[in-house]
């Protein structure tokens, strides 16, 4: 048993969702930012890998206060459960997704060094999957135990191509910007190793002067 | 003066136009494949980086005959010229893109091998542009004084990111199949260096499974 697994991600028409710096690059236009900050209240958890946190240090919170109040009048925390996926539990103490906005998980695996662990353990819940990386599918059942059911990933690249190639995702969202980023080695949308993945588009939105598809796996 | 460019590609979801090992992958439809061949038709030149031929071998002409009697009732030769980006002169000899079925250019550059040129030369048009890396834009021009007005690119991700990056591109069409293909260095729609170029995003359209975006850049 796992969570739903969502995944959502802002990209180029190249299909780079930042430049060869890895830098943070704003491609979403408002009205999909909007979009994006309902996406999150509606999830129970949101998910990014350490690549992420480490390029952009995201604090991963619902931005409307609107949003946050009628999580709390359904009986929900203002923010989503947010999970970091670090294996050597690289995430920086003064990261924002440790910041007391919300509670944070941090999935590390079995090489995690311990003294960072300990720290890390002030300030976040810090749990063990797999030997080397994060062993995804562990991480899920995990979370879903804890009650997540509907969970969001909002990258990067790494993870998405993980996840997918683990046949770990049932739908996927993309908000194409009207932009081109090029470069060999700029992120992508799906990075890792190769494979081959077919998916059902389910819908294709213009937003602002982008478009937003959504395509759905199989289970 | 140069020609009308227009790109045209197919890419999955992610962005990429062939898996890592850079081999040829299917990722039109049916439906897809006869627009491109009539895309083809209605130009007056195809042009491809050398990446494409040596991945490929692609033969770059009209499939459909009834396409191929069109163009000659127009006065025009059956297939578009097909041109090759091709610095060091690499094409073999035995590359489908030399063979009779239609007319081809061989862009090269200073630093291309004579005695290759020389063998070349036996079976297409070769013609110098730049010191090391083919001069796109005085390639354009080259074409444009031999009357090409349309000139279809089909690619690679190389070739593709010169071109926008130096506002050689006018219009391009991308045709995202219903797939994930991942890999950090499987080839993109637009490779190179990164750059950042706004479009025009003009038509989406559904074709199969897939869909197709046309957008359209500032002269
Ligand atoms: N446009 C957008 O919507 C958007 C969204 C998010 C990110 N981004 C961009 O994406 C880039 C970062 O992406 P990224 O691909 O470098 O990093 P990432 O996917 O966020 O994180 C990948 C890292 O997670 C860790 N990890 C642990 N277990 C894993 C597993 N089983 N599978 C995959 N990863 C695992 C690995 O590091 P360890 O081995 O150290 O654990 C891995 O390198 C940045 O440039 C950022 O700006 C853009
Ligand atoms: N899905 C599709 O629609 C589609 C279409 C085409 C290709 N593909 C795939 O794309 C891959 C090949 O792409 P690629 O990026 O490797 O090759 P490419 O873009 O076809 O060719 C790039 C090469 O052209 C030469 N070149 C010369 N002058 C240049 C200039 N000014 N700017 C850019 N390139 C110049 C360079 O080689 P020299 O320095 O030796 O001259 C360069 O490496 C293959 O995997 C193929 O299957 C897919």
């Amino acid at each position: 048993m796992r969570p739903y697994v969502f995944v959502n991600v802002a990209a180029s028409l190249d299909g780079k969702i930042s430049d060869e710096s890895r830098k943070q690059l704003r491609i979403s236009c408002e009205e999909d930012l909007r979009i994006v900050d309902r996406l999150r209240a509606e999830s129970d958890a949101i998910m990014v890998g350490i690549g992420t946190v480490l390029a952009d240090d995201p604090r991963l919170t619902v931005k409307s206060a609107e949003l946050r109040e009628k999580r709390q009048k359904d009986g929900k925390e203002p923010n989503p459960l947010r999970v970091v996926v670090d294996s050597r539990c690289r995430v920086p103490l003064t990261a924002r997704i440790l910041n007391d906005e919300a509670r944070t998980l941090v999935a590390v695996s079995r090489i995690a060094p311990e003294e960072k662990v300990r720290e890390v353990k002030k300030v976040a819940e810090v749990a063990v999957f797999g030997e080397e990386r994060v062993e995804l599918s562990a991480l899920l059942e995990f979370l879903h135990r804890k009650g997540v059911r509907r969970l969001m990933v909002e990258g990067g690249g790494t993870l998405i191509s993980s996840l997918i190639s683990q046949n770990l995702v049932d739908e996927i969202r993309i908000y194409y910007g009207p932009i081109f980023i090029g470069g060999r080695d700029s992120p992508t949308v799906c990075d890792g190793e190769s494979f081959l993945k077919k998916c059902r588009i389910e819908k294709i939105e213009r937003i602002g002067e982008g478009f937003a598809v959504t395509a759905r796996f199989n289970r």
